[in-house]
């Protein structure tokens, strides 16, 4: 049996079935980032995860036929996590897309969620802004932010939930873990 | 001092730190189902609010200038919760809406999470078609789903996290807590 267990963004995110969960494991996959968060409940053995890869994925299938395997995913599994890649049931997590909405104040429904981590996804940001709604971009310290600057004001939110957690307006990004506020002008 | 805290979608959901914040609270609001949910770690007054409207929220804000006051949200206070409309930090909560995309396997990136309680919203419904993505309709049993059907196929989830939870294609809104996934044809 496998679970997909959203660890939260940071420490202190884990929920009551989350917990269980990863107590009651046999096997705990995950990044080095989401054992650290989940490691004091962990009972079974910990793996962890350099590389998520179809390898690893038909590793932990395999696992998963003999024994209660839990798959960590920082943030929520469903949030641009392992939910979609790894077969088994899901338990969500908070993600760092709503501790930017408790910081800015603002609502889900008020923003469309987009992808940005290793992708183009400017066009999504404008059709977003089209449907007459703010863009919330999963992003990190390679994305090009001046070309989105170009059309939209831009709030930065790093590694929320974190002792360096940072919101700036006219900043540039310095951590791979960010998420910024794009607003229509 | 005020904090919103979600408490998320049913119970087992609260996190570490939103039963921290729950357990040091001198007062907590919070709706009958919330109270529910958070009620084993509730130490100070527990004050049940039938109704919320603008009295209680000044009567909330008066008492956070004396005492440690938490007001609680179900689900996450900024999917359609009470976090824009209180003035206070925001402790974030898993929501239906996380509970839905866990259930179906769907990633928060494909989607536009749409409030559909006691308003007109399938010309937002279109607007996300437009823009490529499917829609996540946060609803109750008095939602035109018909009107919704002519034009996208709907997935109806209810009570999640609950124990009569209802996950069905071709049927009616039942319940008041529902979610609604509507994808293009």
């Amino acid at each position: 049996m496998i679970t997909i267990v959203g660890v939260g963004a940071a420490e202190g995110y884990l929920t009551e079935r989350a917990i269980k969960e990863i107590e009651s494991a046999e096997v705990v996959y995950g990044s080095r980032r989401a054992i650290e968060i989940a490691k004091k409940y962990v009972k079974g053995k910990a793996v962890v995860i350099a590389k998520f890869n179809e390898e690893i994925y038909r590793k932990i299938a395999e696992e998963g036929k003999k024994r209660k395997v839990v798959v960590l995913s920082t943030g929520d599994p469903m949030v641009s996590g392992l939910g979609k890649r790894i077969e088994g049931e899901v338990e969500p997590g908070i993600s760092s897309v709503q501790l930017a909405l408790a910081r800015l104040k603002i609502d889900l429904t008020e923003v469309v969620v987009i992808d940005g981590h290793a992708r183009e996804c400017l066009d999504e940001v404008l059709k977003a802004f089209e449907i007459g709604r703010d863009a919330l971009i999963l992003a990190d310290s390679k994305f090009d932010i001046k070309k989105l600057r170009e059309f939209a004001n831009v709030v930065v939110l790093e590694n929320l939930g974190y002792e360096n957690e940072r919101i700036c307006e006219n900043c540039e990004i310095k951590s791979d873990l960010a998420i910024l506020f794009a607003k229509r002008r």
